[in-house]
């Protein structure tokens, strides 16, 4: 199944490789010829000395590191990346051979201009092996491991990432029961198919998405956090199973199917049974997600004092998810109280529906790896900052949406959509709730910039998505 | 207030330990009018060898324990020592002088038969200091504290046992907010009177109870485990606001008192938010109690660890009890399939809803006792087996109370009561229930026996309760 999947990947990387490949090779004529390829563009920004180059991806290293996921893919065979280690050192004679007496250097210093030992390698020890054009990857592939990887892998756009790290997650997902010993209980069946109804509803699985980023720039391997990203993502959707419920939102639907306590599987229960039941699912996520996280991580290699603190933080995650719906449920139900419309508490309750998770998702990765006395406290206050205002824009953004998708239906007060609540639109207006969200994503880029100074791309395209997003 | 709390329990053992002084120190005298104080009581059970002995708390250790109980409480100030020390000492001089030649031994061998530290520390050391009647308490409340007291406090009626415990689990229940540093927050508030609401409800705290009786069994002092029993309580707790929903049981009543969902407190939210209210508390109770346990014990020195490993346990609890509830759930309201109407389902229902828990509190202290190399997994399965019973038999007794309370307000049709739900008593009847409540029983305490063959007659008393018990 996954190998299936896997040579699907590659069936449709190979074209784009080939093409890349081809666009690497001729990099002299093109220049020459005025050809615009993704080479020759990357090229005259970076000469140009335009900003606009360190938000585009580097096209050679997107060429190297296909040639790299291909041979990781391929277990690192020997012959696969004898074969990619020549298709690379070909299409980089050829650079040296097609341009004059510099060129290669000249090439080297477009390309690999922010990676110095990747330059030095290309220009010392691969040079040398041009005539004889043997098989280089082992050192090659080593060296692009611990540096070209980790700057493709953190710097791809959002849509890129989740192309390649969603399925990841999706693959994931599903639960399985735990009395396997026994003979199959049917009571966990039921919970079992309720759960894995709610999970498969889907989403758009930001937190893990989110949480992987994180990941990859302290260079923690995806699969060995995996159960931290899927016990995150299995709460948030325990809490959507209790927003929906008739004593709260009261909503038959969740992204346009049946919600949970509306609804059997198959006909398994009696339709008065599904209220319930949709409960003591929601209760079975918590504590599936509990024993995944604190069991999980240590068969993944995680000590117990690291796994400790990651259960802390989930806990009091739990508690302040709780908060945050207590102050929905209030705000929902009976507005947000005259003499205090502040924008303050918009802000506090944002932070506590949505804020609060993205700060675990973007902190448990450093906790994890690093040690309590490595910790940077300056470097997590940011992120926790960083986190904060995330959860604020994300909320802004849910407003304007609401308001432009009433405008876009024809619905002359769309403010009243929801009824007797206070949101930024009715404190602020329209223009200021966007004018106050450009001003957070300013200053939350600038947190990236000093959380991670060597580049987190992706996670700023996160950002921007937050802003931007139409639904 | 606790000091105060300890005077008063001091000023009601005072009496009781005046009276036990004068019957050990007349034991002698006791005997030969025929007088019958516990000490002669005991005495004559012992040499007629009945198994009674047995079961009856041995008087001079009952005597000692309250010694020493002082002497721990005063926080082993030296005056209350000495002054403790010699009114022992004097006490068994009292024995000696008043007999004859070998009066002494006889009362040791009667009252410290199972204690030879003990019967050889009277016997060798104190023996000799009784013409001076020194201040021999050092050396003698350090043994008190490894064998007498030990033996005493696992040996206690559960009456008794509670007498001296449930204070300190009740003292430890209130829940207090997380978020101290900022602004209170309205909403944690709003959650904290809600929980502490649903906890304060009351119940028989047998969790915690049992949980503390294990403990002193593996001397693991119970301040360090209470973050432990409190957690286990809270999850009960959150469990039974779950059970009272209208989609559940639909109870508007808890203990006499409205149910959390059906009630607001001291007016302090609207009437239509209680549901919703209701099971955000439910939840956050969980979380309180994830992070209780997590934290609390790491705080109070065990490793990480074992403390993974109870957080382990716990999780799987939380699902069990899911899949527990949902067992009922489909009971209550469908019936057990007529096909299917086999004693096992009942015992399975019985052993998910009520012997997992059980399960839990009984192995966790064993657990943080032992380190994993050191288990003996007999003695774990045995404890797993017995608390399988216990879960059974709890449920057994509780169908049958439905019918003796039915047939004690004379309503006719008492098997009805538990419409379209099927019973032990349904299915086996009246007498067929009693008997195998009697032969669950029998080997329950065999299975204690085995698990603790140094006596814990604190825990079979729990398991007569358990059958005996009328409400």
């Amino acid at each position: 199944m996954s190998t299936a999947r896997e040579a699907n990947d590659q069936l449709w990387i190979m074209p784009f490789l080939g093409q890349l490949t081809d666009d690497c090779r001729d990099f002299n004529d093109d220049i020459t010829s005025n050809s615009v390829t993704p080479f020759t563009y990357y090229a005259s920004l970076v000469q140009r000395k335009d900003p606009l180059a360190n938000s585009l991806l580097n096209p050679f290293y997107t060429f190297l590191n296909h040639c790299s996921d291909i041979y990781l893919s391929s277990h690192r065979d020997s012959q696969t990346g004898a074969f990619l280690g020549r298709r690379i050192a070909r299409t980089l004679r050829s650079v040296k051979i097609t341009g004059e007496e510099r060129s290669f250097v000249q090439f080297l210093n477009i390309f690999c201009a922010d990676n110095r030992t990747l330059h030095n390698y290309f220009n010392n020890k691969l040079l040398k092996q041009f005539p004889f054009v043997s098989d280089p990857e082992k050192t090659f592939f080593r060296l692009l491991d611990v540096s070209s990887v980790k700057y493709a892998r953190t710097n791809r756009k959002l849509e890129t990432y989740a192309f390649e790290n969603l399925i990841k997650i999706e693959d994931a997902l599903n639960i399985f029961p735990v009395h396997t010993q026994d003979d199959s209980i049917l009571e966990e069946t039921l919970l079992m198919s309720a759960m894995n109804y709610s999970v498969q509803i889907g989403g758009k699985r930001l937190r893990p998405l989110l949480m992987f980023m994180v990941a990859d720039l302290y260079e923690i391997e995806l699969n060995r956090i995996l159960p931290l990203a899927r016990g995150i993502e299995y709460l948030h959707t325990s809490s959507l199973i209790f927003d929906d419920l008739p004593a709260r939102d009261n909503s038959d639907l969740r992204r346009g199917q049946a919600a949970l306590h509306k609804t059997t599987i198959n006909n398994d229960i009696s339709y008065n049974l599904c209220e319930g039941r949709a409960q003591l699912a929601a209760v079975d996520l918590i504590a599936i997600s509990m024993g995944l996280i604190n069991g999980g991580l240590i068969r993944n290699g995680f000590s117990f004092e690291s796994v400790n603190r990651v259960v802390g933080e989930i806990s009091l995650l739990m508690h302040d998810l709780c908060i945050g719906q207590m102050m929905d449920l209030r705000a929902a139900r009976v507005g947000i109280e005259e003499d205090s419309k502040k924008i303050d508490k918009l802000d506090r309750i944002a932070w506590f529906k949505t804020g609060k998770t993205i700060e675990v998702v973007m902190i448990l990765p450093v906790l994890l790896a690093k040690s309590p006395s490595d910790e940077q406290a300056l470097e997590l206050s940011r992120i926790r900052k960083l986190s904060q205002l995330m959860g604020i824009m994300f909320q802004m953004r849910d407003d304007l949406l609401d308001v432009e998708e009433g405008a876009a239906i024809g619905k002359p007060a769309a403010l009243d959509i929801k009824k007797n609540t206070v949101t930024y639109v009715s404190l602020i207006g329209i223009d200021g709730t966007r004018e106050r969200l450009q001003q957070f994503l300013a200053q939350s880029l600038q947190l990236v910039d000093e959380c991670w100074p060597k580049g987190s791309a992706t996670i700023k395209d996160v950002i921007q998505y937050f802003v931007t997003r139409k639904t």
